[in-house]
């Protein structure tokens, strides 16, 4: 069966569904002819937007809620069928000035759904946005599921929670869970509203407003990206596969990049903005991980996954759709 | 400076300091010279039980307090200079039962700690107990440090990320920090009361009552073992060096043994009890791991520790200890 297939008519949640890769999977899943429930609890801040969802609106439903509040996912998850699960605090700077709020979210929210699936609706299958930080600071390139685990931030630390906890609850109670350690995702419908959820969005943004990009240190680390549409396709594969139970994957893309290289590419695509090499913030540097780029053969293997967008293009259409719809991701009392 | 030298009249806090190990530290720490500050919930089954502390009770300051309790927790850190990080819900069971709980005293009590020291006492070392299960079902034997973190119950996914912080807030925050990932520990002022903090209390307790030990399927999984003196020499070693800080080590016994001979060991040296092979039960086989023991080598090398006392004589030493004193063990209340 095919993905499309398989979703046709197919009873799918969403939480943190108006946010940056939730809004794109929804707008994939609404193509595909899915009955699609977002949980979103539009915490300022955090990614979720309306707009995210526009041209979709009447085809799928919204249901603003906190996944920490344990009675509202004991009733959200009653009916579906995949769950997949991004709600989360994203951000690696606040996690470590606000650790306590970290572990809420992405701790005990996570074992708050699971919990919920585990009572009210054991056969639902569960996809966990888990993410590359939980290897920190990398020993060999490029970086397989083999690698430890060693976050250098509470986030980091809080997101191996949340991924583990799936697993155990697929392997202890038959909830059908796997988790996909996503790189560096990029593309349109991400925050641009701050810098603190990672430096894409924000680059694109100073790109677009003809500013200056400060690139930390030589500009010389080296990272891969994966376009939102690619990261998509890998939710449904796993989302539709029952041979990825139990287990995380990598899940990156096929071209790796340098900071500088990256930032020269954005500038020159969207023909302004400029940037320059400034020293690495104490408090950013201690968190810091250098190089990483994913070697995501298992997960491919598995599904049949590969990313198709290549860097250029994706860039390419993410600076289109900013410059059509950047009012809407910009709040100007919050630069 | 040996560890002798270094405790006299050294400030330190042993968080769990009522406990199995955290009272045997207080012990040895009392003969040191060392200031001694007991902080323990007393929370009923948690293995907290006064009678640890007998003969020094006028020796140390008890503090019945809740790690998860900030104000309290950001006052005593104060004057510390070493603090022993060893209160935790250890019963693996209960984390599945009870996931929640589980969470707020291995995770976020943790953090609530950590931070009091970032905030307030910044200079302060912390040793935290953490522990094999963080593991899971090894792949290869023995364990060492390089095996991957993959913890098949919730309170191993807990455990793994209060040690994960404390080397965080050791390399973030320079807060120094480090963990020990101690394998089965035994011997005197463990919790007899009832059987979900582990199979080695129980057992020894069913022996010294005669009654009849269960030995889950045919026994032949290993362990290995650490008298709680050796471990007790191993925090001090950890709280005295600076090489360890940012690193978690193992800590287990020089000896495995299986399960079956483990317990024909006790019904010889106790000259009482019985046992026979049972069925494993259901939700127990889900979370074991099978055998396992440890490669300590890395923390011997650092520190020069070594365990001292081996299994025959430290289980005759523990079956002394709780003929002499079971009535304290013991609450006929809750078998």
């Amino acid at each position: 069966m095919t993905p499309a297939q398989f979703y046709q008519g197919r009873r799918v949640m969403i939480t943190g569904g108006l946010g940056f890769i939730g809004s794109n999977l929804a707008q994939r899943l609404v193509q595909l002819g899915a009955d699609v429930l977002l949980v979103d609890s539009l915490i300022p801040d955090y990614g979720g937007n309306l707009f995210n969802i526009a041209g979709i609106e009447s085809q799928v439903r919204v249901n603003v809620a906190d996944v920490r509040q344990a009675s509202t996912m004991n009733y959200l998850v009653r009916d579906r069928e995949v769950i997949f699960n991004l709600a989360g605090q994203v951000s690696h700077i606040d996690s470590m000035q606000d650790p306590h709020t970290d572990l809420d979210i992405n701790c005990r929210s996570q074992l708050t759904l699971l919990e919920a699936c585990r009572h009210h609706n054991p056969g639902v299958k569960v996809v966990y946005a888990s993410t590359r930080q939980i290897y920190g600071r990398p020993d060999v390139l490029p970086v397989t599921e083999r690698h430890l685990v060693r976050p250098t931030d509470v986030n980091g630390i809080n997101k191996a929670a949340g991924e583990y906890y799936h697993l155990v609850y697929n392997n202890v109670f038959g909830v059908r869970a796997c988790a996909l350690r996503l790189t560096n995702v990029y593309g349109p419908r991400q925050l641009l509203r701050h810098n603190r959820q990672g430096f894409i969005g924000w680059f694109i943004r100073l790109v677009l407003e003809n500013r200056e990009i400060e690139v930390f240190g030589d500009g010389s680390q080296v990272r891969d990206f994966v376009y939102v549409d690619d990261a998509v396709e890998a939710f449904l594969a796993a989302g539709a596969s029952d041979a990825v139970n139990g287990e995380a994957f990598n899940v990156g893309g096929d071209e790796h990049i340098a900071h500088r290289d990256l930032v020269a590419l954005l500038v020159e695509l969207a023909g302004q903005g400029r940037y320059r090499f400034v020293e690495w913030p104490t408090e950013k540097k201690a968190i810091d991980i250098g190089s990483f780029y994913a070697d995501s053969t298992l997960f491919r293997t598995r599904t049949g996954w590969a990313p198709a967008v290549p860097l250029r293009e994706g860039f390419a259409r993410t600076l289109d759709y900013y410059r059509a719809h950047m009012v809407h991701y910009v709040d100007p009392r919050s630069i």
